[in-house]
């Protein structure tokens, strides 16, 4: 059976892990952990746990539970102190505490979600994300940082603080696996913070392993204005020891005007500048529209199909 | 094989059920759903969920799971806006919410914590406890009935309001069992808030099933101020059809003299004075003072044991 070792963010992994999930193949998810936002940030600060939210998202993705079990863990609390608490957090925060340890956390997780495969946090040190900007400008935490309009006028360093060890199974992983996959997602807050990580370049590019690159579907605004796949390409080369990549996924699906419309104060569809490349694999990975029922923020009313996703990386695998 | 109806709160419930769990009997917990204290009263509040606090206890005194799942159900959040929550009752509140039924959560939390046996809420509406003393003060909730000193010097009445339709299932487990235990706990906030409820009392009356009253350990000064057994039995009577007991399990067995004198300001040991009463069957049920690490409140320093009940409840079900 061939491992695949994906790494992201909450998101980006969601959608890669849940279409690989069908393929009988061994998934291992590596996890950035500077999430501070919304719930996951206030149970870091009350309770000093690890940042649980793109753990669970990754879980949920892994799940071979029921259909309620999964909504159960994406449940959102409404009323009261609870409010706005998913409940997979909680789970996360109260096994940490019982257990001692955020990854026998996500190990008891994931056997109470019979999950398939494996996630792990990239480190199990509590860290921060911080990005200094050419203007001296410095944004403290993932939050801050997605939220920037002004990393495209160009920022001088992205580190974590403490500076972390990495978690020793996630090299292991990927010096196993056959082929390690970057999901899509936000470059600094989800892509780049797993890069960051001492050892994680270093194992992806001595790794035997075939790498894939899927390419985000949008650029954003502020952040990569005006990015096409090249410059995807090369921003994430720039944390890495040499261009490893072996694949290249990009969509060739242009979502339709008017959602482009709507979404044009977020970013522009990112045009394929890399006609030439041998290792681009262009096709159709544009989600569904009914996927807007999952979340309203205009972000994700475009986003990759897993299955089709799925479809592309396993071509790759089964010529291995 | 043999089955078991057990009636009570929390705590009272979770000693038995906990014993006979051990053994090969078909068991049902049935419990009030009266109680607003504490982490279970703010999640009424706040959510507006059913009480979870009891059912809780109930599931984890009959789950064969890990003893870190157990754990987990009772791990309070120490610090910010989760402070004192158990993580049991989130679980039970988040399923009412995704199932839309607080009876579909308790099943479902039944099947992750894989339980033995069958746990019933006396009822699925919402209801307050009130209890009108002879003084004309009405004391309103579990938790200000449970704290009240002046139950002793005579009360009114005891209801629910509104008052709440029963749990249809609990008349069926009731008229199908071979026997019906009512539990030790509080009388007027744990015992009493179940045969409030329109038809339990009637479907115990009319059950073949033997019936049997385990006594409390100790009186409640100011609530069951020198109680001895001949009075815990009639207070009790009060709510049933007729003295349909054909068991009565009393303690024989005095706690240490320095034990009952810590625990003096909360009430006595209760003599046995129905000495010519042949229903009653009198030995050593009590628990092991190392259950004192489990609670620190005086009132669970004396406490049944789970084992000896259980063996005592084991000789009568081998003689049915």
């Amino acid at each position: 059976m061939k491992k695949i070792v994906i790494i992201g963010g909450g998101t980006g992994n969601f959608v890669v892990l849940k279409g690989l999930k069908n393929y009988d193949v061994d998934l291992t998810a590596i996890v950035t952990m500077a999430d501070n936002g919304g719930s996951t940030g206030i149970l870091r600060d009350e309770l000093g746990v690890l940042p649980p939210g793109d753990v669970r998202q990754c879980l949920v993705a892994l799940s071979d539970s029921s259909r309620l079990m999964r909504s159960l863990m994406n449940y959102r609390f409404e009323n009261g102190n609870l409010g706005g608490h998913s409940f997979g957090n909680l789970l996360l925060s109260a096994l940490e505490k019982v257990t001692g340890s955020f990854e026998k956390a996500v190990e008891e997780a994931g056997r109470i979600l019979f999950i398939k495969g494996k996630v792990l946090p990239v480190t199990t040190n509590q860290v921060n994300l911080k990005m200094i900007l050419n203007n001296r400008k410095v944004l403290e935490g993932e939050v801050e940082i997605y939220l920037s309009k002004e990393i495209d006028k160009g920022y001088k360093s992205i580190y974590l603080e403490p500076f972390p060890k990495v978690n020793p199974r996630v090299i292991d992983e990927i010096m196993n696996a056959d082929l390690v996959v970057i999901s899509p997602g936000g470059l600094y807050t989800s892509i780049i913070p797993n890069l960051l990580v001492d050892g994680v370049s270093k194992a992806i590019c001595r790794s035997q392993a075939k790498k894939v690159l899927i390419v985000n579907l949008m650029n954003r605004k502020g952040q990569t204005t005006g990015y096409k796949v090249s410059h995807s390409l090369n921003e994430i080369l720039k944390f890495l020891e040499s261009d490893v990549f072996d694949y290249i996924l990009i969509n060739n699906k242009k979502p339709p005007d008017e959602l482009l419309k709507i979404y044009a104060e977020e970013g522009e569809f990112i045009e394929n500048d890399l006609v030439h490349d041998e290792r681009v694999v262009a096709s159709d990975l544009l989600g569904p529209l009914g996927d807007q029922k999952i979340d309203f923020m205009k972000r994700s009313l475009i986003r990759h199909d897993s299955k089709k996703v799925a479809r592309e990386i396993m071509k790759i695998v089964d010529n291995l």
